[in-house]
């Protein structure tokens, strides 16, 4: 029997991305738990590429095997192997109130109700931008967590590039903040916040489209005390949200909110950006959740390099994809970023799967 | 008037510690909720520094005023200004079930029971080793958290000079973990676990008598998975102890655990933390949580500097002081650090106060 580091080593070989040892005892102690492999990439919080390569180096061994159901499940070998090692199931005591946030949706529930009512036509996620909308109690939580951190009540706030969340949308229908805008590359989202703003008299919201590859007007940077965004995570998209958010800051204080997963990007890219974000932008990180955004799995989940690289056809039977949450805070001398950006890996890169 | 960034240059003079406007903000909020000194403090996430010297400054622009009963309270002026600036009072929508921390206690109630029983008698915090320790809720949602996060069952965890606390002894009580070693300078404490672990018969536990001013023992270095702590916020002390802590760890892939608070350093200071973190030692990180760890206010609490720089004299009533969850991932070439230290500034310096 090969041993863990064995192990990963060729899984990383097999997937092209950097796998360790815990990784693979991740994995196994996930498949003690369930046979569904969108549920294994979910407890083992690894990317899918890498989740993928760890299932498929183990079959090989004869560690692992797939059922008829396309259950992924040990084999005899596979459990005496689990048992010497001593990896047991995955276990998760994550709050059931409040989905492990810390922040529950229900603590203005008010807010919830009508966003739930207005929202009930939303548009569809689409493969195009990326996007795939995170549950409207994720939505709701979000809010709640700004407004416990003062992030809200009379902050001029701006959306960039995230609104298939509808998360300037839920700002607005506070009525709390001072002024809130939405920027985004589809129109129909935008068009949608409008009709909203519009029909309820909110005129202190406003969203426009725009394509974040490209450098923000004059008029918005330096005028916000929050932004709020949802970034692709390779690292030019990163810099094009999150660099452009911190440029749209208006003072040191200043805040920004926006999700990172550990499905798309390894804990070695988490570091990059936290060097990034730290030494290069100046900001500290006050907050990282992990698994606060939830995310419907989106239509076009078939069509992604993600069902491509899974071992198994099945389709993911519950919410599978999730994302921390990250609160940073701007200080003085902090950098404000806005060069235009090519479309290069723009979305996808080695890590990513689910565009 | 003064506008609110020169009330926030003034509390700098005064305080001697780094303030911004959004600090200011944070403070007058919190008066809106409480006047007690303490709550504004922990609702302001300040420095008891910082947050003293803006109510003193608050108090001398006649904004604020202190009653009979030493309420912190706004003048009529103070109520003009506030509702001038759009301020608004603290909310916080914190989950009552699980205290916020997104994993409550009450998930292993059996672990928090015994707990509780054979601690009875547990040794007070001391004011000669800055000791403080959290609640038993905090202390056992610690040990679910690195449950949840695959960081118990079958780990090789070392506690660095934290175990006022008890975490070492909760880890072993759950009788998962490899092994557990509690290395603390608090002899009581160090007795006070090993004969517990002795009447329990738990053989896989031990503690040890060690000043983590001094270098760790070469065979405690590389040889864990997981190391916990929880050190004073100054620069030397965080390389004591998360700099140690490192080094304990076997391979990459190995974890951190530690508390880092907002009460006794300040924002600018976490940057400075974080930037070591992933630039120097190499690690990632992967969790925040604000407010998980909650501290019983110490005996000694009338002796400290904090109590000396506070505007009142009134003792606390509730928990005050709360710090955060941090976790960290050792990624390849990580560095190991167990450098001798001196004493100077290790417990104490300008932000620092509860020592």
């Amino acid at each position: 029997m090969k041993a863990l580091v064995e192990l990963a080593n060729k899984a990383r070989e097999v997937s092209g991305v950097r796998i360790y040892k815990r990784n693979v005892e991740a994995v196994l102690s996930a498949v003690l738990k369930s046979g569904d492999f969108w549920e294994i990439v979910d407890m083992s919080s690894l990317p899918v590429p890498a989740a993928s390569g760890i299932v498929k180096v183990l079959i090989d061994e004869g560690i692992l095997f797939i059922d008829d159901e396309e259950n992924i499940k040990l084999t005899q070998k596979g459990f005496d192997f689990v048992r010497e090692l001593g990896i047991e199931t995955f276990e998760d005591h994550s709050c059931k109130a409040c989905e492990g946030r810390g922040i529950p949706f229900y603590a203005n529930i008010e807010l919830y109700r009508e966003f739930l009512q207005l929202t009930k036509d939303r548009p569809k996620a689409i493969r195009d931008y990326d996007q795939g909308s995170v549950t409207p109690e994720t939505t709701i939580s979000r809010v709640l967590f700004m407004d416990s951190r003062g992030d809200l009540r009379n902050k001029d706030i701006i959306v960039l590039g995230a609104e298939d969340d509808l998360t300037g949308l839920a700002i607005a229908l506070t009525r709390k903040a001072k002024s809130v805008l939405v920027i985004d590359i589809d129109k129909r989202l935008i068009d949608f916040d409008n009709q909203i703003f519009k029909e309820l008299g909110i005129d202190n919201a406003r969203a426009m489209v725009w394509d974040l590859r490209n450098p923000l007007p004059e008029d918005i940077l330096g005028n916000f005390d929050v932004f709020v965004s949802d970034p692709p995570e390779t690292l030019p998209a990163f810099r094009a949200f999150i660099g452009r958010g911190i440029a749209t800051l208006r003072e040191e204080g200043g805040v920004g909110y926006f999700g990172l997963t550990l499905r798309d990007s390894s804990v070695f890219r988490w570091r990059d950006f936290q060097i990034s974000l730290t030494s290069e932008f100046g900001v500290a990180i006050t907050d990282i959740v992990q698994n606060f955004n939830h995310y419907i799995t989106w239509d076009y989940h078939s069509e992604t390099k993600a069902a491509e690289l899974a071992p198994v056809k099945r389709e993911p039977k519950t919410i599978w994809y999730k994302s921390a949450w990250y609160r940073i805070e701007a200080l003085p001398g902090f950098k404000r970023w806005n060069e235009p950006i090519s479309d290069d890996v723009f979305y996808l890169d080695e890590e990513g799967s689910t565009t």
